[in-house]
């Protein structure tokens, strides 16, 4: 079952296996590191577990692989159904799949949970090398380069020198954008959606106040909760840390074509507690986030990508950006206020000023930052045309 | 010291009296009402006092005096310096005063404190006629018809039958709508600005987080804290709704104007709890706030706010904005993310429709919706010229 790495020995294997409903499919492979991972931020971790899926076959050539990296609280399940494990179908199930934008009889797709998270891949609910407990407050900080190397390190592994495309929304266009610039030879083209070459003050602020609704619960204990009785961490601070994001992810028009004013209590007397629609619709989604998510990994994974900024000791992000030579996407959604228009325009004039073929797309949605999430209509014929594209050209 | 009131009697002022630095200016002048007060949400308080500020004199026809209406975290101190009380400069003081576009020499200026606020007005940390210790969790749901009631009350009080103009930013926008729909006999003009003629779910779902920020926070104690050893009540959680709401106060321009990707703390090597610039801002704002307001206040305010909507038991809105028949001034401010142009749309067109003199007014502004609490260069002679223009007409 083993897929060869790239000097001819097999993957070690550590996680869960299974086959997909399709031939081709592999979910949840995982691939330790064999050396000490050294961190952007000064940390080190000693060993590595990096869990993937991938659908498809990679060609001869090595030439038909498409990364695909995952926001915030996505995972590697970008396609295919719900099942053990997975309470979802993919995050983009609609556009990748046999025949489907993203079609895997072509290409090699690869998804890999991000360093930092908590869905197969090291991250602070991991165990400790030293004492098999969970790191909590003992993990590192990591950054986007970290969790590019760490994909990197995968695509060695997967025998991938070359990807056919890298392609990611909001956290994961901050990761596209990284391979574009560590790796301009490892990436024949590049696909960075709602995202930005930097976070701007404002989702700093965001990610602030997500931070502090966790931490202002007691049960996250300084970050070790993992052994607590009740075994549930700070799940009030997690559950209004994802309401305050599930706000911005979305847009007045999303939530007013949804909600307007309606109820779910009567109001004819007045109460503190009456709920709007609008308040029970943030409720679910907290909790279902909840349910899923380690309230440690949102708090790295919101540093993660406040530290994110290509041009950090590049000499800026016009130099930086300049690094990038492959044919880009660059795709916004003209109702994300999260990702604003200006972060758009920077990130359009300075890889264009660096010369890279540049192509914009604007994702016509009234649900804001969640669109690319949302518009599969819109999201699938892009991605195809433009991957479509760098395919006949290699 | 006693202004007359309408039947001639002195009003009575239980609250702390000091002269003001200019002539004919009062302050913290309290009113208690004589009879049980009924809330439009179901709830009765037995005694309400009002407490507010004055500037400027009324002159014999009562014809001169403006009534202005604070927002959420605002008060009675719209104009002059700080003082004993008053931490700072009032909120609009480069507007308001002798000689300014507001000017307290030809105008009868008064600013009141909303009920279910915290600053002498009765609130929830007001004492219980029935064992004088705090409301806390027994003080009722009020709304923006209930504070424009106890303002009309105090109007009553000071001799004033109709005010030339009433004028409100933001919540204070919407008791100004409300005044000119309750009671259009009484309001020779209108001016709302970065307001809404009701809430939207965008609103409301930043109001339930805030909310939730200071729920979460044990030391709230289902809203009776008062009597705790530390004093203190739901700090931390205050703090964290308050730099929730800043942020969306302000703008992405704003904050990257002033802040950018500055950090207070060398980012050498990562932490987790390295600060940026605006979460230090965060923090001042946070703090800055819970040294002055109620949490419990907080909660039941931004609750009005939710419930704010003209057009309830009137028919809907369109019905409701027919009921103004006052010259009117609908302010916005351009890169306000909280009170969107679709609300500034609905205004004006449904005001316009029900036949009010309309004029409408866009703040330029970088800053968001604290723009009317920024930009004085503008919001000055804005209303100086809408002002004096219906003063001219009397």
């Amino acid at each position: 079952m083993s897929r060869p790495s790239t000097d001819g020995s097999p993957i070690p294997a550590s996680g869960a296996w299974r086959e997909g409903d399709h031939p081709g499919w592999r979910q949840f492979e995982t691939v330790c590191s064999d050396r000490c991972f050294a961190l952007e931020g000064g940390g080190i971790l000693d060993e590595i577990t990096v869990a993937y899926e991938t659908w498809g076959t990679l060609d001869a050539s090595a030439s038909n692989a498409v990364l695909l990296c995952h926001a915030l609280t996505g995972d590697a399940h970008a396609a295919g159904p719900s099942g053990p494990g997975q309470p979802t179908d993919g995050w983009w199930d609609p556009v990748v799949g046999p025949g489907k934008a993203l079609d895997t009889d072509r290409y090699f797709v690869v998804c890999v949970n991000v360093l930092g998270g908590c869905q197969g891949t090291t991250g602070p609910a991991s165990p400790h090398p030293e004492d098999r407990k969970p790191y909590g407050s003992r993990f590192p900080v990591v950054s986007t380069r970290d969790i590019v190397r760490t994909q990197a390190m995968l695509a060695d592994r997967l025998g991938v020198q070359k990807w056919l495309s890298v392609i990611g929304g909001s956290m994961g266009g901050m990761q596209a954008l990284e391979w574009a610039v560590m790796f301009p030879e490892r990436v024949a083209s590049m696909v960075s959606i709602a995202s930005t070459a930097a976070a701007s003050p404002l989702q700093i602020g965001w990610s602030e106040v997500g931070r502090l609704a966790i931490v202002n619960d007691p049960a996250w204990n300084g970050g070790d909760y993992y052994d607590q009785a009740d075994g549930e961490g700070p799940t009030d601070g997690l559950m209004l840390a994802r309401r305050i994001a599930q706000i911005h992810y979305r847009s007045d028009d999303s939530l007013e074509d949804r909600f307007s004013r309606a109820t779910v209590d009567k109001m004819d007397r007045f109460n503190l507690w009456d709920r709007f629609q609008v308040e029970s619709y943030l409720d679910y989604h907290g909790q279902k986030l909840a349910r899923r998510f380690d309230a440690n990994s949102y708090l790295l994974l919101n540093k993660v990508m406040d530290l994110h900024d290509v041009g950090r000791g590049r000499g800026g992000r016009e130099a930086a950006l300049a690094r990038i030579t492959c044919p880009t996407l660059i795709a916004s959604i003209g109702s994300d206020m999260l990702y604003t228009p200006r972060q758009q325009v920077e990130l359009r004039e300075l890889i264009s000023a660096g010369g890279a073929p540049l192509e914009y797309a604007e994702i016509d949605s009234i649900h804001g930052h969640d669109g690319f999430l949302i518009e599969f209509d819109q999201v699938g014929p892009m991605l195809d045309e433009f991957v479509s594209g760098i395919a006949k050209e290699r």
